[in-house]
């Protein structure tokens, strides 16, 4: 792992421009996908099947995924694997159901009404990639959310492949997606914001998927909403000397695992607990399966900053703002003030972040790049709409007629102010 | 204003037709705005002096507005104009508190402990256009809900011009405001999101702008968090044969008023009522100073839609989705339960829109062109950030570990595995 040092000032310079590269565009395949999109809108459930001949190599005789196939998944799945995820499914409904919001309505003078309404988005779409990154996992974390909104249909899409794995189908079964289909790439995301013969269109797009996918859903936003543009996984770990090397080198593999470009960065106000961390990540990178993607990720972007202190700890990685973060510190909740920013975190030495990946309950859609920043975690709140109203009697309106007209006129606004003026009896 | 006529799905198929012709992208500027911001982010502060005398011919000597000029534009400002703002204020304020939001935290299990942290984004920059379109409403919109949602600094920008409108100035202090700098463009939306020698970055860009301030917003977002790309306006008004033709007539001219691209939707079931709005709105047309904007906005993006009845009326609105949607009927209030689609909604016969532009407290930064199917007005939740957290300790994450390895295992993840299993003194 690369060692930053310097100043706070220096260091966080130095971070900075770090993810100013990891947030560039990646123009090239945009022209591409805007042909995708633009032949999905034209030719439909046809364009489908041409991609998914072109890209995926399978010729397409349904679009739609039967319930006998999915039945037969669960007739398929391994009896832990069904237990794991149905009980994930309540962690993640119970943490979740706390995020439901209702409305308000006020009267703050007479005749004078406000409110404001909360409604679920009717139609979500859910992508989920196929192959090596078909996480099971991310089906609940999607849905769940979308369903405790109150969404009326959930549709989910996924590349068509031979034999499905099973823990797919049936976390989808579990969440409460109502309908799958077999259409991936940006030809699916395409027919999720357009609609096709087969497909209905969607209001909202969520969930991960390669550049062609990512690219797409930013194309269609506007047209659609997305949850957002997801990153390479990221996690920071805060140690101080009270951490246990073994543990934190094993969590930092846990995401440097996922992806040559995936970031784990521990800052500790330890020189010692960094040298035996590297140590122990060496020691543990040896025997790791995944060990050709792992090491890279450390090699590369793996980074320690040793901080003069516990204030610089914190104040360096709310400059990080990672997508993980640990605080491998005793009594480590008492530190949760000092976090600005973050996507989800993970107290104390033995909550190890992959608790989070798949069990405990909060989301594992989460800010990357120092979107957190500015965004959270994917919750109940991506699932539905806050709508406005307010009600006025004509004695009120009379009664803010001047100072409404005022402003109106001012801006230059005149038919503004005349549709309040029309209200007076007077005028 | 053009009949739309046919069944309902007729209807909403051309409703949607032209409502993708709004949300098309328009990539003609993208080239010369992605020079512009590559330009800011290299050479700062001189870049910003270049292009506002090349676009805004003025040769800048300060990009900091002092606090000099700011008190002046409290002596020039129209009495009148400092009392409707502070009203309004006071309103916007009043609403937009209802809109915070807490945490929370269980505890599930033995052991277990998970929760959610509310944090304000720490800084926001509002952009404010200049010239006709610098409406001090917009002001008051875009930075009350950053100041209640507790933002540390809100950063304003303003393109540079021989004198600013007092109001925009006095909008800004009053609303909170902590700086001011001259400049606009993409030159200044690049300014706030990669910072300058003088212009500090900050985590998010609200506000509107023409084309070019958009495109970069677009550009940007990512480096930052955006607000939303905002269409032209809209008015949608279900009517029944209750409605007050000239009301009704008078608020459709207001909105089509901003912008010879806004729409005003009229949805009704009463052929009687269509009849006597069109006459009132050529009558109004003809005084409306405006008018050469107002009606060709009327007469190419107006639309009338006679429903057979009242729930095709609602059935049809909800297609459009409109930015600011009015319920010109006897108790409206009863017809809230119908509307699933709007940003903003005005109930009954008394309460013009111009009341939600200037006044009543909900924010009038609303979802344009149909997106307020997955996206809600701006407020108070615009500004603040979601962080969860969880803490396990070693006894639960012992009991857990099976499920949690399960999974891992399951999709190919076994550091994530051993990141669980080093906890377990068994294993």
């Amino acid at each position: 792992m690369k060692r930053l040092t310097g100043t706070n000032e220096e260091i966080s310079n130095i971070l900075y421009q770090e993810q100013l590269e990891l947030s560039k565009e990646n123009l090239d395949v945009e022209a591409t996908v805007r042909e995708i999109i633009e032949k999905v809108k034209e030719e439909g459930d046809e364009a489908l099947r041409v991609y998914s001949e072109k890209f995926d190599h399978v010729v397409l005789s349904e679009l739609h995924v039967s319930d006998q196939v999915i039945n037969e998944a669960f007739d398929k799945i391994d009896k832990d694997v069904l237990t794991a995820l149905e009980n994930a499914k309540a962690n993640i409904e119970s943490y979740h159901k706390q995020q439901l919001e209702g409305g308000f309505e006020d009267q703050p003078s007479q005749g004078v009404l406000r409110g404001q309404l909360i409604r679920p988005i009717e139609r979500v779409g859910v992508y989920v990639p196929g192959g090596t990154a078909a996480y099971p996992s991310s089906v609940l974390m999607n849905v769940i959310p979308a369903k405790i909104a109150g969404v009326k249909e959930i549709v989910m899409i996924t590349p068509p492949q031979e034999h499905f794995v099973p823990a797919i189908l049936v976390a989808a079964k579990l969440a409460g997606v109502d309908k799958i289909y077999q259409v991936g790439g940006a030809q699916g995301i395409a027919a999720l914001a357009y609609g096709t013969q087969t497909l209905p269109k969607v209001d909202k797009i969520t969930g991960p998927g390669n550049i062609f996918v990512a690219t797409a859903k930013k194309l269609v936003y506007g047209v659609v909403g997305i949850d957002m543009i997801a990153g390479p996984s990221e996690i920071g770990v805060i140690a101080d000397s009270t951490a246990n090397p073994v543990y934190v080198a094993a969590d930092l593999l846990s995401q440097a695992e996922h992806d040559v470009r995936a970031r784990a960065i521990l800052v500790t106000n330890s020189a010692e607990l960094a040298d035996t961390v590297e140590l122990e990540i060496e020691k543990q990178l040896q025997t790791l399966p995944r060990q050709a993607i792992a090491r890279p990720s450390i090699e590369n972007n793996g980074r320690i900053i040793i901080a003069q202190d516990v204030e610089s700890m914190f104040e360096l990685m709310n400059l990080v703002a990672p997508e993980h973060l640990e605080i491998a510190m005793d009594k480590a909740y008492d530190y949760l003030d000092q976090v600005q920013n973050a996507g989800s975190i993970f107290l104390g030495h033995d909550t190890s972040e992959p608790i989070g990946d798949y069990y405990a309950g909060a989301n594992h859609v989460l800010p990357t790049t120092a979107t957190s920043r500015f965004s959270s975690a994917l919750g109940v709140h991506d699932f539905i709409k806050r709508i406005q109203y307010t009600q006025y009697s004509k004695a009120a309106v009379n009664t803010a007629e001047k100072d409404i007209t005022t402003l109106a006129y001012a801006e230059g606004l005149q038919a503004h102010a005349r549709a309040i003026e029309v209200r007076n009896d007077k005028n």
